[in-house]
């Protein structure tokens, strides 16, 4: 039996270009003699497709092209992934379901059994839980369907009471086919095999794992099929970040039960490739063409840049350097000299004028006071105009370039550098943009040496640095890091030998800026735990504040 | 037996003020002779306390706060909730509890069984779900002690699969007690005593229901706590939005068995009131005092300007008036007026200067385009600029002006008219803004006429109107109404007698619209379905649009 794992990229509510990948799929498939083509979880309308699932109409939509893909199963059997109607009148009114299809019709419907409620997911707000356990019979074998989450109640920390394979494993499945949409972070791909490998060594039998690829406006999904042999072997792992068919036999499997194929694992090249999908799809997916974006002489600025280069080609980036009277004489000719090196339109435009007319028109109310944020802010702000009427009159779309530990703390400005219809680096550490810079001008000097040399400065008043307001990032980010993705309260950061005043002082930064990250862009997630879905806080709160 | 309930306001997270509350509301029914007393739902640490539960340290303070409450359970029993450890290994780590404290000690603690996990609710992401049930044993009577939803699993749209009711019933309880944090929409107050009247059909007995009330960012509480009597009727409905503790004793529910005292439940009148605690509240709770708006002479920012005043005090408003060439004259002077009858402090800031300046700036670049959506976002960007200019120079918050009907079309200009710390009118659409504005001036004529009866204008070009580039407000509010708070497709719209090139457009509107509500400010909900927590959408989508 020759099995093919189809990894694709789909838009969510595209029922037309996903029903299009998954006809071209199955026709390669079918010419490739395979005997089951698998697709993703939710593949026909995408994943997650959130509170459209709350209209009937795209529930008619997804059982159209269900219909659809049912009409070419002839000589294939098929699994894709849609949501069905739950047709007891009590509990949610869904299922997350696979469709085994063969001769041409639905044979078989396997609904999910866990639903993932934490993070960015939200699957019990739509889903009511399967609580039946069939196999498949086809072609003389028997096999499980399951559908990403329901393989993952292992390890320490189990969040479902009971799990699938207990129920699947006594009616003896000759191979496991899941079905997944699994988003990516930097650590996903590793523990993936791990839940995987325990899947294989829990049921004795082979493993077929079929993700999405894919950035889904802030969810990237990164791919990373995988057959893991009975044994618990890597047998196979497909491309990340890449749209792929792969056929694998049984008898292959059982014949090459040593063989061990891995993609590489190392982090900087994943959230580097990460981010170019991002981009690329965020693009893509909106039918969007160009970017714009301000380069400061920073490095945030510079990584994006080059990323957007990446992803859209360097004739669809603009950069705006706009320099102020508190810029230094570098800002300019280092974003200049990457601007060359990345042979891309840019413009110099001072904001002078702006600030001086915003400065007059405010004078007869601000008269006495001292400089201060406010001033700071309206260079920020005057910026965004600038980038706004930019992109409004020739349609770019402008690219975000804060960073994670500036949204952490909240060292930015509202409606100023803030802005943007997408935030590349929200989800980046500044610690980590160095080494994206560093990565970046691994065989060439592409980024210049002084940007990533330069002591880090929002340059808004005269001689600024980041670390009069800061502490220095090397230290901030590992207490971020802590507090943010590993959930470590004070008690916790001060016994791992982290400064209290200097805890207390970043805790109460973070949990102030709440009401600042509750307005940003959405921010493409490469970390375990990213803002905005997957991290919701009150924002009128009274905790550590 | 005395039954009080306490109706009391928390703050998310302060727990030096809610157990302050609490600990005033025992003394005070102790003086009283209650034998319980009775506050809402997770009042230990207010609700909803979203990923703060994901923190050890937050549930130790909150363990904390029950043994300091249970320190004064002496002479009298009280009912608190907080999050509890789940001991088992498997499943959720948490438990939304209510905890039974009489003779200074824990004597039982009760879990929630039903967790809403729909619109802004999202309880299964920390919670596991009860499932043993016992009554509670106290001065000779046996009750049952339920939270929130778990009477909630009733009339033709239920949820779950069963019922805590179905495996309480049979314990026999004397009454059920039922501790809340049940948001406000304008039709609430109506389900809740329907709901609550089935829970009394079903079980034949008296229910005590102990709502909180309050504002959390977006969403409201409105108290409204009840006792139904064991034939159903509404024995008494406490105050909306309003703190208070009322004391009931079952020989007098059994006596006046025929009693029925309600709150007045006009629509309007509950918008009104809900969004004044909820601007009061988000300014109190995050310890803020003056707020400043933009006064355009339209009828949204005059309704936001009288709700700011009922709610923070004309002497802590602030209006900027900020005309343009394209300002009609009347729109100084209506606003002018307004600003007189409400005794507030105004400014009048010409953006002619800033608006010039950048047009100057963008010259080499716009030479021989023509004057498009890029010069009107320009000038709403400009006005945007002013306003967080004197926020941050004065410390006000800005307060946001937009309506429904504009976030929901994307009538608005992203950090242009769509800035600010809150959103008044978000969730209001248009037609009830006039509704609003009609019961403000219901006494004496506070928005001026002209404010109310000319045609909606942005004033952003030469003589504008809303109507130029929107359906008339009165159409175009019912279809969004059936797309938003019902969730009607384009066929049901149709069917409903809808034109289908309006539905197409207006949908269209609504979905591409997305990327711009993404960034709005957090949207005081008082509607059963308001942008924010509650409407969860994919940004980069390709589904009616």
């Amino acid at each position: 039996m020759k099995i093919a794992l189809a990894q694709q990229n789909y838009h969510i509510g595209n029922f037309e270009s996903n029903f299009e990948k998954i006809r071209t799929a199955i026709v390669e498939a079918k010419h490739n003699h395979a005997d089951i083509v698998v697709f993703s979880e939710l593949s026909i309308c995408g994943y997650p497709p959130r509170d459209f699932l709350e209209f009937t109409d795209f529930i008619t939509r997804c059982e159209e092209s269900v219909k659809k893909v049912a009409a070419l199963a002839d000589g294939i059997a098929v699994i894709v992934g849609a949501p069905t109607y739950n047709h007891n009148p009590k509990g949610k009114p869904l299922y997350n379901s696979a469709f085994f299809i063969a001769d041409k019709k639905v044979q078989q419907v396997v609904h999910k059994t866990l639903l993932p409620t934490y993070d960015i997911f939200d699957e019990v707000r739509y889903f009511e839980a399967n609580t039946e356990f069939n196999l498949i019979a086809y072609q003389g074998k028997k096999f499980a369907i399951t559908i990403c989450e329901d393989l993952w109640n292992t390890g320490y920390e189990q969040l479902y009471v009971s799990s699938p394979l207990d129920n699947l494993i006594p009616l003896k499945p000759e191979f496991i086919i899941n079905i997944s949409a699994s988003p990516f972070d930097y650590g996903h791909a590793q523990e993936r095999i791990s839940v995987l490998q325990d899947a294989a060594k829990t049921s004795r039998v082979p493993i077929f794992y079929c993700n999405a690829i894919g950035s889904q406006t802030d969810i990237i999904f990164d791919g990373g099929s995988l057959v893991i042999n009975s044994n618990t072997n890597v047998f196979y792992e497909m491309s990340y970040f890449k749209e792929e068919i792969n056929y694998f036999s049984l008898d292959d499997l059982k014949k090459n039960s040593t063989q061990v194929s891995e993609q590489p694992k190392d982090k900087i090249t994943l959230i580097h490739d990460a981010l170019i999908l991002g981009i690329k799809d965020y693009f893509q997916k909106s039918n969007l063409k160009k970017c714009i974006l301000g380069l400061s002489g920073g490095i945030d600025s510079a990584v994006v840049c080059k990323l957007a280069v990446e992803a859209l080609g360097s004739e669809n980036v603009h950069a705006l350097l706009m320099p102020s009277k508190f810029s230094s004489s570098h800002s300019v000719s280092d974003a200049e000299e990457l601007a060359k090196n990345l042979r891309i339109k840019y413009d110099i435009i001072s904001i002078e004028g702006i600030f001086d007319s915003v400065n007059k028109t405010l004078s007869p109310f601000f008269a006495g006071k001292p400089f201060d944020l406010t001033e700071e802010n309206i260079q920020a702000r005057s910026r965004a105009i600038l980038l706004m009427a930019m992109a409004n009159k020739f349609n770019y779309v402008l690219l975000n370039t804060s960073n994670k530990s500036e949204f952490s703390v909240g060292y930015s400005t509202l409606y100023g550098d803030m802005s943007g219809g997408l935030s590349v680096l929200g989800d980046v550490y500044k610690t980590q943009v160095y080494e994206l810079a560093n990565f970046i001008n691994r065989e060439k000097t592409i980024i210049p040496k002084n940007i990533i040399t330069k002591a880090p400065s929002a340059e808004l008043r005269p001689d600024q640095k980041d670390s009069d307001s800061l502490p220095e990032y090397d230290v901030l980010d590992k207490i971020l890091f802590q507090y943010i993705e590993k959930r470590q309260g004070p008690n916790e950061l001060v016994q791992m030998g982290f400064d209290k005043t200097l805890v207390d002082r970043t805790l109460k930064l973070v949990n102030t800026s709440e009401y600042k990250r509750n307005q940003t862009p959405p921010i493409l997630r490469i970390s375990p735990k990213a803002f905005g879905m997957g991290r919701r806080l009150p924002i009128v709160g009274k905790y550590l504040s």
